[in-house]
């Protein structure tokens, strides 16, 4: 028997998503966003309303980094998802986050948060909340790739969001190769 | 020190989402898909190509379930992504799955895959791939319900997909509660 609980945004997992931009005195402001995903080969979708710090940032400078939220900094990653950046002179500082300014577009990168997509704002939609953006890179800390210089989840340890729970969680054991598994049934 | 791996579809994690419709003859077809999540309060969005026989189906039945991949289910919901409806006479059949007709949309709900969302079509766009469905209802199996009878992660065993190192993972122990271990810091 199903249980029907009616019409809900739940998808296991929703990824924890860091967006930061810089305001016109270029200050880095960064919010969370669970709503949101790879929408293409090389584009990033996100749902943020119009109100947020981050969302008139990122349409005056045309350009925002998406940070991996991490286990290591889950405490500043789920603090700059509850504090807004219209109330605080410097969000970003409070949450103990220092940045560097992308090579590839303008907007930061957060050191303390080790993988980021670097993109271009593509376009942003109030009415649906829908904020696209063009990946130009993918950067990643040193400090988490694995022998080959692939980035390792292991050591990167990024965190989801269980919209169900309200809680995030780390990921858990390889459970199967991708485009292979299902070869026995083929 | 910060590595460039120049522009790429990667977030963690990405979900495995086995999208599902019924053909004209009223014979289910399922896909796995990647690139997707939910883009609004009561929408999903992910981004399927035009040649799926899944997506000729959607759009000729202005309905469709997404399942949440599983680890039960991993080798279907692998196989579901590596075979083509377009070549084969029964693909759910195939995978190993049965299915019921969802009471809110004239779309299957494959019983093997204990959560899902049934949802409207809103729009789809081949230029861009973006598949956009309302919501309407979220249905899960008796058998993976807590003692309140929310749904438990735990029984669903809910896989993700991990771009980089082309696997499925299972999910990792609770980190932390959302919009409340930030308040430390505020």
């Amino acid at each position: 028997m199903r249980k029907n609980f009616g019409a809900k945004p739940w998808i296991y997992p929703q990824p924890v998503l860091i967006l930061a931009a810089y305001d016109a005195q270029g200050i880095p402001n960064a919010m969370n966003a669970a709503w949101g995903g790879i929408s293409e080969a090389n584009e990033v979708s996100v749902c943020i309303s119009e109100e947020h710090k981050t969302t008139a940032n990122i349409l005056a400078q045309k350009a925002f980094t998406v940070s991996i939220g991490t286990a290591a900094q889950l405490t500043a990653c789920d603090y700059v998802g509850i504090a807004s950046g219209n109330d605080l002179e410097d969000k970003i500082k409070k949450a103990g986050w220092h940045t560097i300014k992308s090579d590839y577009v303008n907007a930061p990168l957060i050191n303390e948060l080790p993988m980021a997509l670097e993109c271009r704002l593509v376009s942003y939609d109030p009415d649906s909340c829908r904020l696209v953006g063009e990946i130009v890179n993918v950067s990643a800390d040193d400090a988490i790739l694995d022998d080959e210089g692939g980035i390792d989840p292991e050591k990167l340890r990024p965190i989801f969001f269980d919209p169900i729970r309200m809680t995030y969680r780390e990921i858990g054991s390889v459970a199967g190769k991708a485009f292979h598994e299902g070869k026995s049934i083929k």
